[in-house]
């Protein structure tokens, strides 16, 4: 069944080694490793930072609550033009702020307290590093330090904001995504400085909580690693809401009275920007610096990811890796589906399951909102794919029409060989819900034909779009 | 290509027999039967009522526009909860109703202009009645009758709301869903006679628009033709917004000063009440009452619709229905889909296309909405099919929680020997989008583990209410 004396003993001991049949480095998806079929064996749990990892504490979960709140709040102030008078009054931040946290922090909580004292596992709370084949040094955090070693170990340790070198040598006060959402107050101008998927969900919240909102990024174009016309088309959006300074690199930062400034650079010159709070949000790497993958034999990716073959093993022997610490996807759902596939390959060597390759949608929550899936045009065209693309209007669908909907579209790219779809890319209301049948056609093979008219599509739901999508693609 | 005199001559003129390739009676979906297979011959369109039919005038397409707009106004007040202080001033319900049927009406009298004027067809405005095989005589609107024959007859002659004898003997005044959406002033009480969807739709928006609203219904509960655990859980959720009274029969009405007396009973005996606007929302027939299907030949059922064979042929050879008038679906998207096949038969006729029957959908736009495909629980037990199913709350995922639901679920049915879906109901936020990729898989026979595990899902986005409700299904 489980060590339970055996946890105790474990904990806050130096200079013993210690053996285990498994040992999980990060509890976020790595959590989810301690299945019924670790009963009676002995599992390692460590964690340097919070139980649950980045999509519980500071990602995914907390970010949509506040995305939610903010669409709220959004919508309210459009009330107008449906005919419903309202007026915004304001949005009470500490409410809103507490009411997430007062519902993740618990969960995180009892998370670490189960590792603690449940059965089954003994959990080592401070930061891992490899010092040997399948052998671990834990810096605690309490002090001291432990080393053990286990017949497999898994690196689910996860990623980290980058902060660039002239923000971080500026030594002005900033955020990234792992403080910004606990700040106490809103701030009046918050500048955020990256133009990705944190930086546009981030500039939403706070525009749509009556936050002023700068947005400075270096590419051309916001979140410019999607299909160009869907980051085009979100750019303008971006435009008509928020300060948006693209191709604008930030060359010094220094504390002000009340904030910051920015220094920038464009093509035009350079520039001066102040805001009261400065959020760094310009990507997330591996967190693999300190992991003393040398020691461990495990050999990384250029980037910094660990390097994984198809069933999630490392180049060391026993040791796997999952999720943002070696997927190419920042994804939760990918981090989860790779849990999955090697929760199965730890206790079956003779049947190991393949990490999972079908096509990886990603969503972003911000005004709007966007989904995609597959290839971008861009992506057909430097790979000479002949393809075919159709846009779709959400307004020209009654729901859309409902909606008053000028902006949103769906936008689809196929093979007109094959019949089938190479890339989805949607921007607007529900984009990451409507996506769905479309990740399903892509997956299970089904051709743009079969799906637009071998199912019914409500009349007149929002999925109408998708339909009438399916319907404009020439093939 | 196209008999552009020929149209002139027909219309106006009495006494004369004109005889035509294909003769259409309704112009809801059978007016996409004018393809271009007709062009060169002549077809006749004949309308009795608003061009267009009932989905684009007096049903789908107004009602989820003042729905959108009713959502729009509940969302605002109920923006405290999640720390936006908003207030709903009021509802500007001319500005609304105006909005919308500037932009609908147009579209009708475009659409009535295109078949008058417009190339290859031939207008006849009035009431359609068979007087022989394939003969009709049209009462014109503006006096006098015209007689015509065709090759082929397509009857898509819709359905209208039932009023019961109660309301209409008494001489109250009432509306229907053809009138309510286009009243001068919001009432201060409206009274909704029929708990079915057009009764909960109308309920929803005038509710949000700030109207006290009550519904009486027959049954036990509203929406009862539905799985039963959602009705119950819908109808629960109605009474917290609405005066509801099910199980309650109308016995007598009256006139009032401010509005209209209803004499109810219950099993608890009798009672009064009273409100200033009446809405009689009591189901809808096919128009077949007045279409002469003696002299035509043509068979109905004994609820009153045309009976059609697999591929829309009635009893009478040469002549064919679709939509409301025949369809035991009064669904929009399976009258279009019969109108798809219908077009292809008719100039196909070695090579005829069944009528679609795939799992067909319906959504209602309340609060909550719903959407539905497949069977219910109690048709499953009523069948002695075996079964498992499971309800997944929206609150138990990552999105569900951001949007502090508790109420709103995903109930799927399945057949644990073969793993394939049977029904699934939704009541919740845009069920009728997030239920797409059920009907998808229903329709192309994809087994519940395989949708939920052979495809992502973006997380958390609120499609993981239907992912977690498959993997909760024990199959």
């Amino acid at each position: 069944m489980s060590d339970q004396t055996g946890h105790t003993e474990q904990t806050g001991q130096s200079g013993q080694t210690d053996h285990f049949d498994l040992a999980i480095i990060g509890t976020g998806s790595g959590n989810s490793l301690v299945t019924p079929d670790f009963e009676g064996k002995r599992v390692a749990v460590i964690e340097g930072g919070t139980f649950g990892g980045t999509c519980l504490n500071v990602g995914c979960i907390p970010t949509k609550m506040f995305v939610y709140a903010a669409e709220v709040a959004a919508s309210a102030r459009d009330a107008a033009r449906f005919g419903v008078d309202a007026t915004v009054h304001g949005v009470r931040w500490a409410d809103v702020r507490n009411r997430i946290f007062q519902r993740i922090d618990p969960i995180a909580e009892g998370g670490k307290r189960y590792r603690i004292e449940g059965p089954g596992t003994t959990a080592f709370l401070g930061h891992a590093r490899f010092t040997g084949d399948r052998r671990l040094t834990v810096e605690l955090a309490d002090g001291g330090e432990r080393t053990l070693t286990a017949d497999q170990v898994v690196i689910a340790a996860g990623a980290h904001p980058v902060v660039p070198d002239v923000v971080r040598e500026s030594g002005v006060p900033f955020h990234t995504s792992d403080t910004i959402m606990r700040i106490d107050d809103l701030p009046e101008h918050l500048v955020i400085v990256g133009g990705g998927y944190i930086g546009v969900e981030m500039a939403h919240v706070f525009a749509s909580f009556g936050v002023r909102v700068s947005v400075v990024a270096r590419g051309p174009l916001l979140v410019r690693h999607l299909d160009e016309e869907i980051a085009a088309r979100f750019t303008a959006l971006a435009r008509e809401q928020w300060d948006v300074r693209t191709g604008t690199t930030v060359t010094a930062l220094e504390r002000t009275g009340e904030g910051v400034r920015l220094h920038l650079e464009d093509e035009t010159g350079s520039s001066v920007l102040e805001g009261d709070l400065l959020l760094v949000a310009t990507g997330r790497e591996p967190n693999t610096a300190d992991l003393g993958v040398e020691a461990g034999g495990i050999r990384l990716h250029d980037d910094g990811r660990v390097a994984v073959d198809e069933v999630g093993r490392t180049s060391a022997p026993g040791v796997w890796a999952l999720g943002d610490v070696s997927s190419p996807h920042q994804l939760k759902h990918v981090a989860n589906a790779e849990a999955r596939a090697i929760a199965h390959n730890l206790v079956h060597p003779d049947d190991l399951h393949p990490l999972p390759t079908e096509p990886v949608p990603a969503g972003i929550f911000s005004h709007p909102q966007i989904a995609t899936v597959g290839l971008t045009e861009e992506e057909c065209v430097e790979r000479g794919l002949a393809h075919v693309s159709f846009v779709q209007s959400y307004g020209d669908t009654a729901y859309g029409w409902a909606m008053e909907d000028t902006t949103s579209v769906c936008k689809l790219i196929a093979d007109p060989a094959t019949g089938l779809l190479l890339g989805a890319h949607l921007m607007g209301p529900h984009a990451t819900t409507l996506i769905q049948p479309l990740i399903q056609a892509m997956s299970f093979g089904q051709t743009v034909r079969d799906v637009a008219r071998g199912q019914y599509w409500i009349h007149p739901a929002l999925a109408e779009v998708v339909e009438n999508a399916l319907l404009g693609l020439a093939v």
